[in-house]
């Protein structure tokens, strides 16, 4: 098969309704997860719904589907999110959306009775409440042994009231029901641009240690301390920097990255030596082991370097999560399948979290990439094509057609 | 001579009066400059003069002078200044003034006719308006060239505004009569505690070159950006942290030194990779080839680590000034004085900028240091004896007896 301009004709005027809610005075849009903007996401998804004759269903966390009239009994799910970060792109999950309508779309235009639903899951982006996959974590029962009512938002509000509002429920009933789950994203990186590939089958979605790593110096008078009286915690954290950067180089053979992303300087004065400095280190891999490698080696450098420069160091863990393994026959398949649809194509990992992470351990899992231009994502230059999305879920398509073939 | 407890008490009597002016819940104070903090000081300097018998004067940029009746035909002048940074502590700057009414005292009691004037200056601190010393500049003919007309202070208060309120004048008549200066002020810093000396002669105020660095990468995903691929301004801006150390060090030698002091990055969040990072960095040093050496070596370091790891690098120059001599003879004059009070001293230099640095060119000048506990100061921790304050003050006393017998 291969798409037409009708077929991006189609989502592209979804795409533009969708367009104007959350947007922001950036030119990005800020739909954060359970507030009114998301809430019009859904609303509208619902309405498109409708008029494809598909049959509209909520649950108890607030996630949308639109299901075909096989899906009745068990279905495979097409699953992605319609919330954003502040200031965010337009594709980071409504891509998936717009791939799972088009499916949707074909399936029924081909009469082909394949048990489908596609899924919204509410506030899979962390910016509102410090938690990423909300939605999807809560009716997979995960976040189980949390007590969410309590959580704020960025507005200050409490997410047990506004569950307790909109009638929804913290310990939702689980999702049943799904033969496998797919899901297409936009890359988020420069792999597929790099490599000048149109399609990334996800092997493996990374896991994290995140850690806060605290040096205390001394803060004194920048004009009136010799530099060899000095215990300058910023010169302490530079080395720190420059060490996490070849932690991460060196398991990069395993796919890992160590990123310092957050300096907080203090007293960050002119006249006065840094005293202080916290780091926030983001470390992802696919492979558990060199997650474990990465925060150990990190810990000896930062307490070498402070002992060797009569400074404090502490070492502050704040997420761990594992790797998630995507389903591996599935991805024989789905390999199968684009090769035969002639996409140029790459096995690779996914640095970033998903819904699909959320799905792994209760049913077959699949997460398709598609590029993004110049890997930017996250804010109003984030760009993904239409034609990108139609050639992702040309491969969805694909695949469940060989399913329903062969089941 | 030696200080009584009678003196230590006189000036503690002293410090207490000026100290719940504008104390803050932090425990220090903010008694910023050309506000009603630092109005309320001079006000209680006048009261204390008059209490003294001295004439109190103001000039038409509303430093405050007290002199004594042998003053009218020209003077020594004892300066310092009253107005504190933001949560500031409560000897830096005053400590000068206690010193100088303690020698008013003496000179009194003892009926020794010494022409002296005791002058506080304001905003000596660039706390409020981004400048510093701008009351001694003001009335020594400095800042000449500038429009000072329409900064703004913190609380958004134009400084044209409070002049003209205040009956100031923001091109005052020069100050005149000088035969002298002399300030007493805290070191700021920790040489005089870590060589157990007690007096620090001053022999030149360090000039700065103050220079904005600023680095600029790509602000991509952090978990789905390769190591290999990215640009990350955070760590070349800790490569150039670690070289302005360096460099900062080897021209120690010529008593320089240099502070990466301000950090920010941008967008600094746990998820994404530095994009860009701007560096605020304070050289300094008594001399100026040091200086241009620094500067020099800083922006030939930013632009090999910035061709070597493919980001962006800019240079700015924020604030350049020039090393400020004192008086050689007059140092030889307080070299000989101190060590017949039996006082441990030695010769230093002045890493911060003090009202002395704006007399230098109309006048013989001399700062001298006593210590503050471990060199911290500008917060509430900032602390110095009451006894040292009496052996700098006896100093400044023994200084002008020697004078006026001279005269």
């Amino acid at each position: 098969m291969i798409y037409s301009l009708e077929d991006i004709q189609f989502i592209e005027s979804l795409f533009s309704r969708f367009y104007d809610i959350g947007a922001t005075l950036s030119g990005g849009v800020t739909r954060l997860g359970y507030t009114k903007e998301e809430d019009e996401m859904h609303n509208l998804l619902g309405v498109i719904g409708k008029e494809m004759g598909l049959e509209v269903m909520h649950d108890e966390a607030g996630n949308t589907f639109l299901g075909n009239t096989a899906s009745k009994d068990g279905y495979y799910l097409i699953g992605s999110h319609l919330d954003s970060v502040v200031d965010g792109g337009r594709y980071d999950g409504t891509a998936g959306l717009l791939a799972g309508l088009l499916v949707m779309h074909w399936l029924k235009r081909n009469d082909r009775p394949v048990p489908v639903r596609v899924g919204a899951f509410r506030c899979e982006e962390s910016s509102n409440f410090g938690i990423a996959t909300l939605g999807s974590s809560l009716v997979t029962g995960h976040l189980k042994d949390m007590d969410l009512s309590r959580l704020t938002g960025r507005d200050n509000a409490v997410l047990g009231d506004i569950f307790k509002e909109k009638g929804y429920n913290l310990r939702p009933e689980k999702i049943r029901g799904i033969r496998g789950y797919l899901e297409l994203h936009i890359e988020q990186g420069r792999v597929l641009q790099e490599y000048n590939q149109r399609i990334g089958l996800v092997t493996t979605i990374a896991g994290n240690r995140r850690l806060n790593l605290y040096i205390q110096g001394m803060a004194e008078h920048s004009g009136a301390t010799p530099m060899t009286m000095r215990q300058d915690a910023l010169c302490a954290a530079a080395e720190l920097i420059l060490e996490i950067e070849q932690i991460g180089l060196s398991e990069s053979a395993r796919s890992s990255v160590a990123t310092a992303a957050v300096v907080n300087v203090v007293p960050n004065a002119i006249n006065v030596i840094p005293g202080e400095v916290r780091l926030q280190v983001d470390t992802r891999g696919v492979e558990a082991d060199s997650l474990q490698e990465m925060e150990r080696r990190i810990k000896e450098a930062g307490m070498a370097i402070a002992q060797r420069r009569g400074v404090g160091f502490i070492k502050e863990n704040i997420t761990d999560t594992e790797p998630v393994r995507m389903c591996s026959p599935m991805l024989d398949k789905l390999d199968k399948i684009v090769h035969k649809l002639g996409i140029s194509y790459r096995r690779m990992i996914s640095g970033a979290g998903h819904d699909a992470m959320r799905f792994a351990d209760i049913c077959d899992t699949a997460l398709i990439f598609i590029p993004c231009r110049d890997g930017v994502s996250h804010n109003k230059n984030e760009y993904a094509t239409m034609e990108s999305i139609c050639e992702g879920a040309m491969v969805l398509y694909s695949y469940l057609r060989e399913e329903y073939k062969e089941s």
